[in-house]
């Protein structure tokens, strides 16, 4: 079946509208893309930044979608395996190797399709599924998130550190972020958190234990020399998850970790349970997913480049009009 | 009360043997010291690289010791709090700043003395109390050791390093050590662990993922540049525990953390729940501590210099004989 959809041809280029053939998966349905979102991801495959390209591609992790007359979100964490802990080898991110939601079609199990929380637009729902399952289960499977923990958010501004955000206070917890923008700053405390850090100040640990104390639960995607700020900035016993590593090679002093009772948890995505849950609690909380802008599919590109950028306070999101 | 002890002065020398007196408080007991041992922090201190040293103090974390006619243990780790998972504010561990093992007679509130076990010698038991209450923690508490996970010690020679390995061979797993000693690795396989590997060797990670495989748990101490290997040769859902940093800055790629879900465990001795399953797994197993060898008291500085070298194999236990 043919379907139109903005195909990535090469490495370094950027998609173009065109039309490719999906051949059904005895499997699989084939279900109509009304929204879709762009994460990271995409732009590390579009950059070639990623292991096990192939061309054409459809990429697109995130997708609201059309099905029997319903309206579901898709778990593009596709094959998690059996063990809660840990993704299996078949695993796979939904939008590469299998085509994706950048299209007016995608092909999926029905197992994973969700129905969509009611409170939501389309365009609001799109933004959920593979940042919201990864904020969730580095909060609450991985860093055991109680309602009594300090929370710190690295990076406020991205998807994922954003539904951490807004996981975080909706559970009743006081949260803190860092950013190197002091507008993403302002924003975030407009929504809700208790305050913000500078991360580019090279003090910024010690002035959060002076302002605020120290954090029981930090959630990072940067890693790099900066890393070991955030292991100063926790309390005895905290819990630090890792869901990215823009910045590369973390460095860390031992002491710090095991005087103070320290983890980290390296984590990515999440399994079935932890979507349904996730969820479950967007649903229960009626939570909001921050869009910083609606792109229609056509403009793909642009929407790309901002995302390179870095200038996006919220979900960047692809509206279907095919 | 007068009591005959080694005792250090100042830092950089060794301790000599003298008498002090130590004033009973109230809601301690003054029990006989049969015999102690010797752990790192006790070069640390010696060293004068460790936190709030007083001089003149005795030193000393392990003891065992008779107490209205019975021989006892005692728990090393006190006022460790109400929180399992790290200890508060008031924690001390025995030896600094109270005065320690390595006297005649030592204060120490009641419920810090658990019954020798039958099976061990009073040299043997002496052995057990830091660093197996460290190993035990660092494996179950922390890493949740099950049956099934294959286990890599580093460093295996050291006192917690042993015991860790003697534990999980004792709980049936397969355990793999590391050293830069082919006699240390030859001892540790005379013991029954699977295989040895030499950390100083670049392609260690290598070595094990080809010859044996992934690791469940990983248990070290020294952190470091090497501490990436053993990031490398953890599998998916891996655990790392770190008790110590003798190597110093470890340095890591945050993508082998978190696409592989790999958790790192910051731990420090353990709670008085620890210890009295340590006591209860020590006991069930029959486990007999590896000692090195035992000195008399009169030649703690040769038993410190011994371990500053890192020539042993097991721990360096005292006999007392004032």
């Amino acid at each position: 079946m043919k379907t139109k959809a903005a195909i990535l041809n090469g490495p370094d280029q950027l998609p173009i509208i065109g039309e490719l053939d999906l051949k059904l998966e005895s499997n699989k349905v084939m279900v109509k893309v009304m929204a879709s979102a762009l994460n990271h991801r995409d732009v590390w495959i579009k950059k070639g930044m990623y292991g096990g390209i192939i061309y054409p591609i459809i990429l697109g992790s995130d997708g609201i979608v059309e099905y029997k007359g319903g309206l579901f979100l898709i778990n593009p964490g596709l094959n998690w395996g059996n063990d809660e802990a840990f993704h299996g080898s078949n695993f796979e991110i939904l939008g590469l190797p299998s085509h994706g939601c950048f299209a007016e079609y995608v092909q999926i199990e029905e197992k994973y399709l969700h129905p969509k929380p009611d409170h939501l637009s389309l365009t609001e729902a799109a933004a959920i599924p593979l940042a919201g399952l990864t904020a969730f289960r580095a909060l609450f499977a991985k860093a055991q998130l109680k309602k009594s923990d300090k929370v710190f958010i690295s990076g406020i501004g991205g998807g994922v550190a954003l539904f951490a955000m807004q996981f975080a206070i909706a559970n009743g917890n006081e949260v803190y972020v860092s950013s190197s923008s002091t507008e993403k700053i302002e924003k975030a405390i407009a929504l809700g958190a208790k305050g913000g850090f500078n991360y580019k100040d090279e003090d910024m640990d010690k002035q959060v234990l002076k302002s605020v104390g120290p954090m029981d639960v930090v959630i990072d995607s940067a890693g790099g020399k900066g890393f070991s700020k955030l292991v100063n900035i926790s309390n005895k016993g905290g819990r630090i998850s890792i869901y990215g590593g823009t910045v590369g090679k973390m460095e860390l002093i031992p002491q710090k970790l095991f005087w103070n009772h320290v983890s980290i948890y390296g984590t990515t995505m999440g399994s079935d349970q932890d979507f349904k849950e996730m969820i479950k609690f967007i649903n229960f909380h009626k939570i909001k997913p921050i869009v910083d802008e609606v792109f229609p599919i056509q403009e793909i590109g642009a929407a790309l480049l901002k995302m390179e950028n870095g200038q996006q306070f919220g979900k960047l999101v692809l509206s279907n009009s095919f």
